[in-house]
């Protein structure tokens, strides 16, 4: 039993601030002396649409969300996009995907149902530790979108800069799936068409999906997308034709309040690069601990890291636990450890995880 | 500004106990113990997996479900389940649908998309005010299943017993949409193959829909089912092949928890039935409301009502917001008024509402 609160290192659902859950505590009965809980408003009421519009605009202030760019709240994760991206854009025609990871790796094959998806590179090779060169990608003409998972959230990869694909020659849109970077850094919109990402990393609880679409690519959907999951539907109804996530919306708008107290974009970002950078010096550097990632494309959210002597294992998770460092385990798919280090992680909490490692490898190494 | 809680007659997102908001409000930055918010767990660790199978037990034992259904937690509301149902039941055949208000109406039009889907009755004709008798729909030999409503939110009409197929000389497995009158009342699951609901009436927040199926229609699904909605996958993968709306599955899980303290559905059921007579009885005596629903299959959680001389309908809600009686303004296709009076709406909310009728009734009559 804890009496306070842990540093915890999931992958998503994550850490939140504790300001953020301290609020939502506080306004948990009575929102606003509207006499009810966020949970029971009518998403057609007042008070609800003025939550709703403030998370909106939020968003499109903190991450620069173009004009002609729609902000959509969706349900059904980044899995359920998978399906949605395709059943909305491809038109039954040619989609590359670019294959980083187990996440893009399940974005092309879910593709494949709706579509005439390609691998346009893969590195699976080398166990997805480096990132294809762009150059080197097999864009075919015609394309109706390029895919990629601009942050592996398993593998611990991240491009630190989205694709240019006009640079390389394509004139298809690039659809991103920046599910657990989004909010961590800037985004160069002018590079993206479509961008989706479950909130349950950066924004808020599991459940509610962000989709950023151009207009130019909504209204294009095949005739067996369910209406719920067809962009023009959603657009057209302010993300109100099913019954909106209104909780997990008014959970993202109170960490986008948070994030917008921080300092907005550019400082979150720079304390997730110095939060990261001490993680991955730390390893690189103990002869105890290590990180297989290329350094041009490791994570600033995701550290999967492993003992050089695995057998360590079940003793540094208990260790940590111990300390009330959670969630450490990596992803099953790995084995070995992953710190997942997203802007609600402060870097008290990585100082601490550090000087753990430390300690244990001290004892053990 | 509200200072107390009001009663809230919203149709959904609605209504919740006000132990499980204190609850949830207490353990919302530590829970139990675990050093963490629910809304901060991983999915997959040991602290939110006891909250998923006590929900998940809680769900069967309180409704009585047997052994050969499976409760499915997904996402995308009763709208969603419109395209999902026919993607994973209909195998492209023939679907019937009975039309009863605007709810069944969306499904028939959404499941055309999928499959041979045709009306097998409607009560358009009369306003969507009475049943049409179950012995005269038109129930195809060899359906795939058939679709009711079995409580239309807008039009306030419920079907008490649900259709007794196999005594119209139907083999077709129902479909009920029970989204409405969910944990309302006892579900004969002998005449049900399947049955769905959002959670924001009765339940919790809105982004969770339950899904009750016999284990015999999982597998079915259509190519084009995208994973994250073809119920194999889901029961596959105990509602996690993607992240679950885990914190809406909390509340729900504490809402069960509330509706079994009260006495199960047997005792919610008797409190339901009592609350709704209270608000008929008076409406049928006032000579200033009417409610144009047939008596045998008045909904017992939504009741429209209009007031005669609808001149008066902004003075009736202004007054009404004065006294804490929130969000009874009807839906906007019908107009009037809508008094929603779920599980977790006291009775001295509806005599509050009585109360407040009479006397603006005495005052405008």
């Amino acid at each position: 039993m804890m009496d306070k609160r842990a540093y915890n290192f999931a992958a998503g659902p994550a850490t939140l601030p504790e300001e953020v859950l301290r609020q939502a505590a506080d306004e948990m009965l009575n929102w606003h002396g509207s006499g009810m809980s966020v949970m029971e408003m009518s998403h057609r009421g007042r008070e609800f649409i003025s939550i709703y519009e403030e998370a909106e605009s939020l968003a499109r202030e903190l991450l620069a969300v173009p004009a002609d760019m729609r902000i959509l709240f969706m349900q059904g994760g980044g899995l359920g996009e998978n399906a949605i991206v395709p059943m909305n854009l491809s038109q039954g025609g040619k989609v590359d995907v670019v294959v980083t990871g187990g996440w893009s790796k399940k974005s092309l094959k879910e593709a494949q149902r709706y579509c005439d998806a390609q691998q346009a590179a893969s590195n699976e090779a080398d166990g997805h530790t480096t990132l294809p060169a762009p150059s080197g990608w097999k864009l075919r003409e015609g394309a109706a979108y390029v895919h990629v998972c601009s942050n592996e959230t398993v593998h611990g990869i991240e491009m630190h800069e989205l694709p240019d694909l006009k640079a390389l020659g394509s004139n298809a849109p690039l659809v991103a799936d920046i599910s657990s970077h989004m909010t961590s850094r800037p985004v160069d919109w002018s590079r993206v068409g479509l961008a989706f990402g479950g909130a349950q990393k950066n924004i808020g609880p599991a459940g509610l999906t962000m989709v950023f679409v151009r207009d130019e690519l909504i209204g294009r959907a095949l005739p067996i997308c369910p209406s719920a999951f067809d962009y023009k539907t959603v657009a057209d109804n302010q993300s109100m034709y099913n019954t909106p996530p209104t909780y997990a919306i008014y959970i993202a708008g109170l960490v986008f309040n948070w994030l917008k107290r921080q300092g907005g974009i550019a400082e979150i970002e720079r304390r997730n690069i110095e939060k990261a950078k001490l993680l991955y010096d730390y390893i690189d550097g103990s002869g105890f601990y290590v990180n297989r990632v290329a350094a041009n494309c490791r994570s600033r959210m995701n550290v999967p890291f492993f003992l050089l002597d695995d057998r360590h294992n079940e003793a540094f998770l208990a260790g940590a636990k111990e300390r009330g460092l959670l969630q450490l385990k990596g992803h099953k798919s790995l084995g070995g450890m992953r710190a997942s280090i997203y802007n609600a992680m402060p870097l008290q909490g990585v100082q601490a995880l550090v000087s753990y490692m430390r300690e244990f490898a001290s004892r053990h190494g």
